[in-house]
């Protein structure tokens, strides 16, 4: 798995971040946008980067695109360029090709010109935002399903010294406590007798809605 | 906990998608935007929406701003505009004020302006998908702290029909099991006897470098 | 067939040219653009001109795109509008969809989102001139396969007064000559003793080597 | 004839497609835009290909221009750059000039000021594809006057296995079939017991009502 | 001669300064210029002053322009819209039409599309001020030919009470003082006995080389 | 006089004039213009040529402007430029300082500021274009004083063959013609017997209306 | 004196300033500039506030400007409305005109112009915050001459409890403590037996060379 | 104290004044512009200036800046440049950071992320300004508290001759004249039997309401 080699198109927020990860993750990067400042900016950090213009067929072909294992279209707010280039990398036989859609409708034609897969940071993170507005001990969370998440909940002052027999929330709510991490480490399916204290962060597993009663009878 | 107010300031990507999440999880919204057409285009799905700039106090008073309970100041490119908002919201009273940062240096100025929490979706997506692109099979993920991680599994081809006990990740990697999501229902705290099949979804809890393993040994 | 209904979207001098030859031979035609003036300037010259965002689905919608059975995208520079506007009429179910390309690229992307014909105005237009130049004589052609053509070509000087059986084109040259407009009419498969003067065009079947054989041999 | 040269003027969609299909019959061609990027697009395909300012008459004679047998107007959308290089061309003494128009009072001027031939490809195309638009089986076709024409029609799958004599279109429709293009080679002047199938191309004269009428008939 | 009409299309400083001087004269005037602006100064002071696009042939008609005796093209510094508007007048029946150029080119196309008259106020002003710069004398002027030129000097100090008989520039150099324009009135064909002031002005005929000699002398 | 040397500022239409015009009667002309290609068109024809920002009182200086005789600013549109540059050449000693004002006001304060001359080169030109618009054989004038004018007329069909003596102007109108230009050559003063024809041109003295008069009564 | 009357032209961030100090102070103000908002933002402030085009002596003359008895010309970044707007004031009869200048060339024309006084904001603030940041205790200071200055000073912590006698700055560096600003009132004219606090702030007058070594020997 | 050294950030009017002053005053000045001409206008008269974006960490690191005792924002227009490089030049520990604020709204962002001290060049101007139109004695003056100020007067014409005996303001008007600044020298503290004479300037201080009444009283 780790010969893996990204190329990513859009050095912008998005595609910088994803940048940087992948080659703190190990692997291999070639960034590559129009703009110069921005390819400046990330050549220190990637192992290539280059100022191209993606749309031009040549100039992809020459920079050995073809191959690279996956490569991302991370062009901000260029659609036009967005869509061309993707159709360029799938032609020159990219395996993996994922794209940034700046809308819905921008995502539709990525899926017919056959993307791999389409990712919309800025609508996902409204959602991820929105939720931990609405639950203030909300850190984290993985919808596992429609009705069921895994949530990442940060013990409130109330549950202080409480031991998980006395909160009991399987039974109370239905949702259950699958880990609770506390400065010491983290006790992975914790037993009766452990006892939360107010900088543990406990990992629970549940309905949506099992979830939510919880948190607001401990919130409160 | 129901009675929240949010005003979100900036209709973009990221301050639509947060806005129209908050509408349907039972919270008012108010919506504004200097773009007329951004205001449009969400004046259906919000409690409210209105045009206006929101860098003139004046402004903003009298759209009674000063009664929310929470302000997002999700504005797109303008770091002037967000920064003068932010400090504007922060003197009219509201409580909790959330701002986006196009960039670490706005982040610093926005923490410095007193705001109480800073947002960067673009560089937290970009991250996330990093860690998807590099493992095939994971769908989702909690950093539960530095080293410790809840990962959604997809159920591996060469995992199907493997029992948990034939497949002992906890002993062989370190990492634990500690729900399976099945196509008939969620299965928290699995036993030794429940039996893996490719569509399922698993979730694993364990240290960065256990869930790699895992992940390495059954995907080839 | 003559209950065919068009919507043309782009009314520059393509799209306009192609709408009023539509209204000509007696269809319906609806012609949609976003700018103002261009749908003035058509507005008495077809059956409804209207100022529309064409990449706006409810747009579409209200104007009732769906009920027609052929769609043309003829926008002229902007090649998001164009696959946009495209990727719309597909999904609200217009039968038959024709879209103008820019450039190869911009028609490869068309063919995958499943447009039903790419139009290339300006590049055909700029292979029939090109012909049209190098070949003095040449007023029109089809290109029947890659080898064959028929040719209109106008009777040089020369061949004023000489009869088809002293010419005998196929004899000498293979091609034949299968009509010929006189000023007083056409004659359709003429005989072997029409005699040909300077104001008739001839048309001619062969080989684009036995007609370019001809046309030298004839033109000099 | 062979020894024709041309310079093109400005190298956008038109003027490029003419050049490269000019260079493809093997005459000489020089190509002038002012705009670099599209001059390095072409330097591949033309005989020469020079970035100049072709409204500057100093420009054009240093560039040999008068040495041209035929110039052509190729501008795409500056209607006084064209008008001022067509003069020039004139001026200089170029033999036959050629002029693109992008309106018709555009075209008039071009006339006032002595060109040899003005053209409107996108008028044109409009026209053409109208044609095919509303005639489903019509590939291409030649106006031999304002009565007649020469149509390059599909057979449709009603006429699969007809003969000639069986369709008998002279006799029903007063159109004649003048050739049959076949996979295996075309018949020109097919006799009474020719067969068409469904793959071949037909090629018919006659008036624009008897070939409307024909096509009616069979296509139904 | 009276009943001449004008319309004078393009309001800048020489349009309005000829307007002016037409209404002056006593002639009715129909202004028209595209930008508002420039109409709304003048409205006041011409017959007519309209806000309209000159290269808009259905505009032109509707302001019943062909019914003008003259048209000026006195468009400031587009040759496009200076080139079609004039066109356009021709083509509606102007009797007579005078351009302004803004070059030697755009004199060239203007005279090729039938204007009679092309006026180039710049260049011959340019002229105009250039001889007064070099001779402090002279205040007009006229050039009857190549050779000749009728001056306007202002008499010198140097001349004042000077008789025309001491002066003799007939004799001396060759040309001769047809007027003297007195404070009092002016005296046409003066006598020898006709004495100079310093605050008169002398009209004086002779060619180039002989006035150049007499304004050299005296100047001095 | 000869050793007399210009620096002209601004060289578009009527500056590039002027110094063509200055060069050809034999004097030194600084030409300078902010615009690179302004200065390029004018380099060959021009003593000195040089691009410079006119405003800037160093760069001025630098290149000697101090040491000219007179500087002309005639700057094309930029009031503040024109401004700027006129109080740096009388701060910088030039003796005599001519500027092309753009209106009435511009001209005011260029006076103010003490410029020597103000020239209006289009209201100029505009006057004299109308009075040769309503005097058909009015070639060019002269305008002596409020009602005083010499006038260069066109000799018109219907005095082809005429005698002075039988015309006599001087008796029916009051003016007098004091010079006949013929193809042959210039008659001054001409006696009675002098003959005109449909080629000549006379000059004509006398008042605006002696002179309107005597054109009308010779012109139907 | 209460009955002055100010007209303002340019309503940026020095012209409002100066407008509303002038209505604190009692004064009737008109504000004029041609940008809405600006007047929007100082028409509850002001006495009148309108949009209007400056350099348009019709606008000027119906607003009444010429009844006033003060104009300042504050307008910002744009010389030569500044310059056409001083020069119509003038003009217009207004008793004395301030204008604001943006350089020291921009001065020179309003002076020849007329103006009564030209002020230089950002320049004179520019050496004011100078002097202060060099002197760290310096509030505040006026030249007198050349030499003598005026300074405000806070009193630094080495002098607190030090009566005048002690500290005798007279004697040791010539210059004279005229006043001491004390919490609880101004001394003028403070005998010997007055004792300084850390709170208070003593005007010095002396010369600049007196006071700097004052300020230095008691900074330290 | 004369150890000190400056940086300036933004070289408009007010930062080149600032920046000059503090050189002649005898400072080290590096000057920071984004605008190359700004910085070429400079670079003679400071001891560095260089062309670099202020908003740039490693740019501002590279340069040294942290070694500066003072740093001044002085940025003209761009709010958003001046709040980043404030905050940069705190986060890089610049002793003191003084920064000019465009509007209030921009002064409180500059408080809350830290700088020492906010200047309003152009708002303190407009007062000053005011001050000095409405008494048109004042020369300058200084505010020692709300109420109390120190005004510079120049002596009027009715006043020439008088001695402060006879003037006697502290016991008519309650001000105190504390300094004389006569053509031959400074009377510090002047005595009862001093002479005002009308070219001298008076130093008065007293309640601003003393002040004036004595200033009217004189000035009539």
């Amino acid at each position: 798995m780790k010969n893996h080699q990204f190329v990513i198109i859009g050095l912008g927020r998005f595609g910088s971040s994803l940048s940087k990860e992948l080659v703190q993750l190990g692997y291999e990067v070639l960034g590559i946008d129009k703009d110069e400042e921005a390819v400046q900016d990330m050549s220190q950090l990637l192992t290539h980067a280059v100022v191209a213009e993606s749309t031009d067929e040549e100039v992809l072909r020459s920079l050995g695109v073809r191959n690279f294992d996956c490569g991302v279209v991370a062009i901000g707010d260029d659609i036009q360029a967005s869509i061309l280039t993707t159709i360029l990398l799938k032609d020159l036989g990219v395996k993996k090709v994922v794209a940034k859609a700046m809308s819905e409708l921008h995502g539709r034609v990525l899926e017919k010109i056959g993307v791999d897969r389409v990712v919309y940071p800025e609508r996902d993170m409204g959602i991820r935002v929105a939720h931990q507005l609405v639950s203030p001990n909300l850190l984290d969370y993985i919808e596992l399903s429609k009705d069921y998440t895994i949530a990442e909940l940060s013990v409130p002052k109330c549950l202080d010294g409480v031991s998980l027999q006395a909160l009991n929330p399987r039974a109370k709510f239905g949702c259950s406590i699958v880990a609770i991490n506390k400065p010491k480490g983290i006790i992975i399916a914790p037993s009766a007798g452990d006892v939360l204290t107010e900088k543990d962060v406990m990992v629970v597993i549940g309905t949506n809605h099992q979830i939510e009663q919880f948190e607001a009878s401990v919130t409160r």
